[in-house]
């Protein structure tokens, strides 16, 4: 019984954030570190934030609760944008604004998945969700997926998926573009993905952040497009990573309006709704997107390319997002990970931990080549070079 | 099971907004239905809100992502705030900034309830709150308390309490000032709710939204701190009345530091943390608040007087907080309950309905006294009139 001084069950098996156990360290080198372990951008928003005096007479009620949905000018907005951008046919009913993506998927667990429940995790997977998974009282059910199709982009993902499904499993995890492989599916891998959930009724969680962040000749389609999919599916977007607003913690879920009104139940117990004000902020930006976001994006594409033709080790080339994820086995020369992810502190680079990916990743590390600026980020790589010489 | 197109069980167990129902009939009303269902005040913050070019400039990371315990500036004025006005002995590693009171609320009953164990609400209370016990999978005592204290404010509060309490109660809910009762406790009632949670080792969650917002020679205490009480009660705050800004969506929990770490740890699992920018506008209105905050609270005051003296029907004088709630059941006439609300919103104003607040007030309404500007209250309190003639 958790009564005081106890805590809750669930608090013992989900950690906060990953990067919590580096803190001592990373405050310890102080301003000299760069940090590439949180995926963001130096950058501030390219785009105009209209936040002035004259905003702040022009948004009647910006202080004051909104519906529960969202304000209507945004979902009207980003109906138009998810019709045109990612040919998801929604209206703005079809909209749930959210407190970033993080919000919008773990709404989407509660809303889904029952105590006892399977969850199929494609990985390398973002960490916090197979803790929402475990907060809801699922299981989840790991599936090494994307680093083994930039290897062999031919396999036949309906059938290896199916060794994975039991008859518990009610929901897959899908993240493509992903974090940290840059992994972008292409429309045959997706369209297996979509065979598998419609054979066996699952729900599909797109978590698509990265949405309009691909590379080359790679191109986000969203899965809730393909036939039949949109309302098995729930698409869930944010304007933390091509907005470059992560401390605005806003984010949107596209799905069939059953399925809008189940998930804001979930959230408004969460939080009631997310901030007004922030989401009377993005109606212009998304409004004007085409404006800002291709320079953005190919400003993305530079640094990438900046890190791949400077680092001596070899990663694989990332299709989209804005991390490079690769194994530090071949240099740990008889020490241990946490020694080497230790010496990158100490040389003065902060990197995310391969583990928390995923059980299959446990000497791979995660760097965000977009966390600092071009200046900064080209003194990592030198110090990248010295704790990774080929 | 919940495979498509089926939801998670929790789903049917819980409600969204409790105003959802009535959304047809008032859409229908338009701009002459006078709201007073929600919580909220008419006014625009009163203090100057910094956000402005130099703002922008000023605050450097405002678009990314912030420490998830909340940005230091504002916890550490948070910190001599709660030290300062609720004598909570709170250093800025006690302090976890949330998105709203909702999310505190909800992440406090995520790291302390297991499915199965009993928490005391006491009643009326917001209704959001039994929903959060639900979706734990606890169970909801309902102990009706704050309106008898009206009446009865020697009460043995302790002796009262012990029938509720099972083998399975792991903690309280406790709000003062009460929302919808308007009932401020006084330290002697208090005491013997924390006697209570002394002598059974429960939690308390003690939800302070209305923090400041008392009249008369009503003072707001914080639970907290009571001898040997600080570290059993976590306490929550919100930017969303006093500081009159529930479009940002921000508020705080005050707790030990083992008890902010496990919160943290729910917290970051639902949205990762609250707004950059939101929590820096908010650091000089929380150092300065001494030179706004009282003009505010005196005009509430004085547009509660205006409601009691001009109403017909005699509510409870609310001690704190901004509503008035009444029983309407002398003006049933044969009727039942929602053709009685129905006429509210035919004559042009919006309540929100008793029933939500807890099982004992099926014949309620509340109100808030400050949801719309006076000129506006004036024709509310005129049709109160006609619709609750005494």
């Amino acid at each position: 019984m958790p009564k005081f001084p106890e805590f809750a069950e669930r608090t013992k098996y989900v950690q906060g954030s990953v990067f919590e156990k580096f803190r001592p360290k990373m405050q310890q080198m102080g301003a000299n570190l760069v940090k590439l372990h949180i995926g963001d951008t130096y950058l501030a928003p390219t785009y105009s934030i209209p936040i002035d005096e004259n905003f702040i007479q022009n948004n009647e009620g910006f202080n004051r609760y909104c519906d529960t949905l969202g304000i209507y000018p945004l979902r009207e907005a980003l109906s138009e944008k998810v019709n045109s951008d990612n040919q998801l046919k929604a209206n703005p009913d079809q909209l749930l604004m959210t407190c970033g993506a993080t919000n919008a998927l773990n709404t989407s667990v509660q809303g889904l998945v029952n105590p006892g429940e399977d969850v199929i995790v494609l990985t390398p997977a973002w960490p916090f969700f197979k803790g929402m998974v475990t907060i809801a009282g699922g299981n989840v059910i790991e599936v090494p997926l994307y680093i083994r199709l930039y290897r062999e982009p031919k396999l036949d993902v309906l059938d290896y998926l199916e060794s994975f499904c039991t008859s518990k499993t009610v929901a897959l995890y899908l993240n493509t573009p992903n974090n940290p492989s840059g992994k972008v599916l292409n429309s045959s891998q997706l369209q297996q993905i979509a065979d598998f959930a419609q054979k066996h009724r699952l729900w599909i969680i797109s978590d698509e952040a990265y949405d309009g962040m691909t590379y080359d000749n790679h191109n986000h389609i969203s899965v809730g497009s393909l036939p039949g999919m949109y309302s098995q599916t729930i698409s869930i977007f944010t304007f933390s990573k091509v907005f470059m607003f992560s401390g605005l913690r806003l984010g949107y879920i596209v799905a069939g309006e059953s399925t809008i009104k189940n998930l804001n139940k979930m959230m408004v117990h969460q939080l009631y709704s997310p901030s007004t004000i922030s989401q009377q902020m993005m109606v212009e930006p998304v409004k004007n997107r085409t404006q800002w976001r291709d320079a953005f994006v190919k400003h993305c594409h530079e640094l990438r390319d900046m890190f791949i033709t400077n680092l001596k080790i070899s990663p694989q080339i990332p299709e989209g997002s804005y991390y490079l994820f690769f194994s530090i086995e071949d240099h740990f020369k008889g020490r241990g990970y946490s020694e080497v992810i230790d010496e990158c502190l100490e040389k003065g680079v902060s990197v995310a931990p391969g583990n928390d990916f995923g059980k299959d990743f446990p000497d791979y590390i995660r760097i965000c080549f977009t966390g600092e600026n071009p200046e900064r980020l080209e003194i990592a790589i030198n110090r990248l070079n010295e704790i990774f010489p080929v």
